[in-house]
């Protein structure tokens, strides 16, 4: 069995953001080397997720728009978690959103669908974040 | 370290529905000779999940309301995806209920507790649909 | 390729609690001898989650609240599963939190971000349950 680590790092300059990171896994598969196995890609920090789905503006826009309704950042002192902190409503989006993804690798490859696409999701940015992608297999 | 990979199809024929695929992965993990690893099990598609839950006709109605009331179809002129399109809501239910699950294999077994079955959860269906099995280990 | 197998048991003595069970997933990764892998830690019953979040108490209070507006556990007849049952918001909460997650093993421990830290969430306590860990890699 081989296994192949490597993180990625991301900035977002504003409090929330979507950013695809499909090339980068692509190429952390390829740095491995690892033809069949299964890859994971998690954020590390607990305000942000990592998730598949469909790289179309018009539907980031509507998860923001969801995701705001369904925990919202303001008022921030409807939170207990918000003291000295604003980013209560960011550890409840992850949630919904999810901390991680596991996709087959076959071939060498991501084993994907026609339209997955792997996403950062960030809600509480403005500073350097890491992604963890971690591939084992064969 | 072994690696064995099936593709489910999958027609369902309203726009909502969902179907116990335990025994498709049972199947699949008793063909691939594997006694101990992993399987991960998901949708290919990102207006479906794969989740694990109880195979319970009442509580199946429950997740339709609930799902409806959390991100509703209608109407379709909400979200921003919905331009010449009206699955948004799908890929919101979808991030609910999440994309895909990895169920432990024990003497070639699913490894599950007493009441756990893997359901494929279909939000947008009345087409074919593809699930995918990937199992590694020995 | 090596693969561990724990169960983990907990009872909560209320409805709904959080329990950090980072420290017993450690102590299998170190009983499992693993270098490098996957550890999958998932709730074996369906109305319970295994998940990542921070250790801090406002914000567990915060859930509390969140899940509850989210899905409601009263009144129990609004729910068709509640027939002699009464947990069917359990059901719901727990597909938000999420059945399970799979954490990267780097140098024989958990490879976590600076605050990640692994949750049993039980919604429908009151009774013994049980969390998996499996542990592949070598």
């Amino acid at each position: 069995m081989k296994s192949f680590r490597k993180e990625l790092w991301f900035q977002v300059p504003s409090r929330r953001g979507l950013i695809n990171v499909t090339p980068q896994v692509e190429d952390a598969l390829r740095e491995s080397g690892i033809q069949e196995g299964l890859v994971l890609v998690n954020a590390m920090h607990i305000t942000a997720s990592v998730f598949i789905n469909d790289d179309e503006p018009g539907l980031h826009r509507d998860y923001e728009v969801w995701l705001e309704k369904l925990a919202p950042h303001e008022p921030v002192s409807q939170y207990r978690h918000n003291v000295g902190e604003d980013n209560a409503d960011a550890h409840m989006k992850r949630q919904i959103m999810g901390r991680e993804v596991v996709v087959a690798v076959t071939k060498g490859k991501l084993d994907f669908g026609p339209w997955e696409q792997i996403f950062y999701g960030e809600f509480d940015g403005r500073r350097r974040k890491r992604v963890l992608v971690k591939i084992i297999g064969e």
